[in-house]
C-alpha cells in the first residue's frame, strides 16, 4: 500500500469511529470537515518514511502515530483560525470551519481530534503496548506545555519572543514527533531520529514566513499577510526575504545531512526532498539538494 | 498519604512540568489557575477509592490516573464557560480563565491540559505499560467523540436530545472513567465498575440541574439559571422538581447496590456517601442510603 493509501485509511478509521447513530450529528460533520480532504500530510509521509527506514515491523501502529500527529495537526489548524486567534475566512481553500459550522463546534473539533489522536495511539499499540509509553509521551510533548505546538501558539500572545523558540515550538516540534514517533513505532532507537524533524519543521515555517509574504491568497488557501497583520514573528520580517531563504536552505541541507545510516537512508532523502517541493517555494528546493 | 494529598500532589507535578523557564508564561500562569484551587475533585476520588478496593498494587499509575481524569474535567469547565458556549464570568467562586486572561488564553489551557492529561498516563505508566493501552481508550472514549464529555458538550448544539443520553454523555462519561480507570491502574476486571461510575456521574448532573434550579450564585460560584438561559435540556424540566429528587435517590441507590463484591467494598460505599454529600442537596442523601 502507497503512504497515502495508509494515511488516508487510517485517519478514515479514526474518523469513522466518531460516525455512529448515537453521535452528535453537527460535530461528527464537522470533524470529518476538519481532516478531509487534507492537506500534503507532510508529518505522517514523515513519520512512515522514517519507520520504514527503521523496518516497520507494526504497520498498524505506524499508521495510528501517522494519523494521530495529522489529527493534532489538523485540531490545531482549526483552533488556529478561531476568530481569538487569526480569524481566518478559508483554510485549504475552502470555508474555516468556525464559519462553516460555528465557533462552538470548532473549539468541540479541536478538543475531539486531539483526544482522538491519543485513542488512536492507545488502539494501535494494543499488541505492542511496550511501545506506547514513548509514543505517547513523545507526541503529547510535540504538542502541548512547554515546547509544543499548543506552546507555540501561545507565544503569539506574549510580548518578548525568540523567532527560533517560536518556530521550534510552533511546527519544529510535530515535525519532530513525526519523525521520533516514525522509529517509536518501529521499535527502534528514537533519538537520532529527532534532528531531522526539527530541521524540516523550522524549513516548513520559514518557507511558510516566505509564502506568506509573497503569495496570493488563491494559491496558499487562505489569506495572505497573516503574520505581519497579527504582528506574529516571522523569518521574513526578521531576516528579510534573502536572509529567509538562505536559512531555508540552509535548514533543508542540515535535515539531509542528519539522516542515520540505516536500510533505507536513500529512499527517505527521496521522500523528503519529495515533501520538501511542496512546501518551498519554487528554484528553492533544488539548490539545497 | 490521604487521597487529597495524593490527588494534589499528582496535579502539581503534572502542572509543574509545564512552568519551566521556556514555557509561554501567560499560558503556564493561566493553566495553574484552572486546576488550582479546585472543586471537590470527586472524580479522582472516586479513581482512587475504586482502585484501592481492587488492590493499588501500582499507586503512582493510579494517581496519574486520577490526576488525568481532572485534568480533562478542568479543560471541559474552562471551555464550556467560553462564551461561545455559557459566557460564564465565574467558576469555583472565582473568575472564568477566559475573562481573567483571555477567551485565546482560555482555548489554549483547555487544549494544553487535554494534552497534559495524556502525557501523565503516559509517564505514570512508563513500569507498567501493559495496562496503559486500556486506560487510554478508557479515558479517551470517555472524553471524546461519540460518547465523551465533548459529546456531551454538543449535544446542547443539537435540537432533538434525549435527556438520559445528554447527561450520561456529559457528565456520566468521566464518572465511569474515573470507576474504570481505577481498575485498570490497579489491574483488576475494569467492566463491572462501570455502572458504579455511570449511576454516580447521573446522580451528579440530575443534583447540578436541582442545584441550578434553586441555588444562588453566592452558594455554587457560577451563575444560577445557566441552564434554563441557556435552553439546555435538565432534569428539573423534565422531570419537574419531586420528579427529580426522586430520580436522584434511585441513581444513588442503583451506584451503591453496584458495588461488586471486593475487599474495600464498605470503605468505598462510605467514599461515595462522602462524596454524595458535597454535591447531593442537603436531606436527599442521607434517604437514599
Amino acid at each position: 500500500m502507497d503512504a497515502t493509501t495508509r494515511i488516508e485509511k487510517a485517519l478514515e478509521a479514526a474518523i469513522e469511529r466518531a460516525e455512529v447513530p448515537e453521535s452528535p450529528p453537527k460535530l461528527a460533520a464537522a470533524i470529518r470537515y476538519a481532516v478531509f480532504p487534507g492537506g500534503a500530510r507532510i508529518r505522517p509521509r514523515l513519520c512512515l518514511a522514517v519507520a520504514a527506514a527503521c523496518g516497520d515491523d507494526h504497520p498498524h501502529l505506524t499508521e495510528a502515530a501517522a494519523a494521530s500527529i495529522e489529527m493534532l495537526h489538523c485540531a490545531s489548524l482549526v483552533h488556529d483560525d478561531l476568530p481569538c486567534f487569526d480569524d481566518a475566512a478559508t483554510r485549504r481553500g475552502k470555508i474555516s470551519v468556525h464559519k462553516a459550522y460555528s465557533e462552538a463546534q470548532a473549539v468541540l473539533v479541536g478538543d475531539a481530534l486531539i483526544v482522538m489522536a491519543f485513542e488512536a495511539l492507545g488502539r494501535g499499540a494494543a499488541l505492542v503496548p511496550a511501545r506506547l509509553p514513548g509514543l505517547i509521551t513523545t507526541i503529547a510533548r510535540s504538542t502541548g506545555m512547554p515546547n509544543g505546538i499548543i506552546a507555540g501558539q501561545a507565544w503569539e500572545s506574549e510580548p518578548n519572543v525568540s523567532l527560533s523558540a517560536y518556530h521550534k515550538a510552533k511546527t519544529g516540534s510535530l515535525f519532530a514527533a513525526a519523525t521520533v514517533a516514525g522509529a517509536l513505532a518501529a521499535g527502534a532507537e528514537p533519538d537520532r531520529w529527532r534532528l531531522l524533524g526539527e530541521r524540516i519543521g523550522e524549513a516548513y515555517q520559514v518557507a511558510d514566513d516566505i509564502h506568506d509574504l509573497m503569495s496570493k491568497s488563491e494559491e496558499t488557501g487562505k489569506p495572505s499577510g497573516q503574520d505581519a497583520m497579527h504582528g506574529r514573528p516571522s523569518a521574513t520580517a526578521e531576516l528579510g526575504y534573502d536572509g529567509a531563504v538562505a536559512r531555508l536552505q540552509d535548514l533543508l541541507s542540515q535535515a539531509i545531512q542528519s539522516i542515520p545510516p540505516c536500510p533505507g537512508a536513500a529512499e527517505l532523502r527521496g521522500v523528503i526532498m519529495a515533501a520538501s517541493k511542496a512546501f518551498v517555494p519554487k528554484g528553492i528546493a533544488q539548490r539545497a539538494a
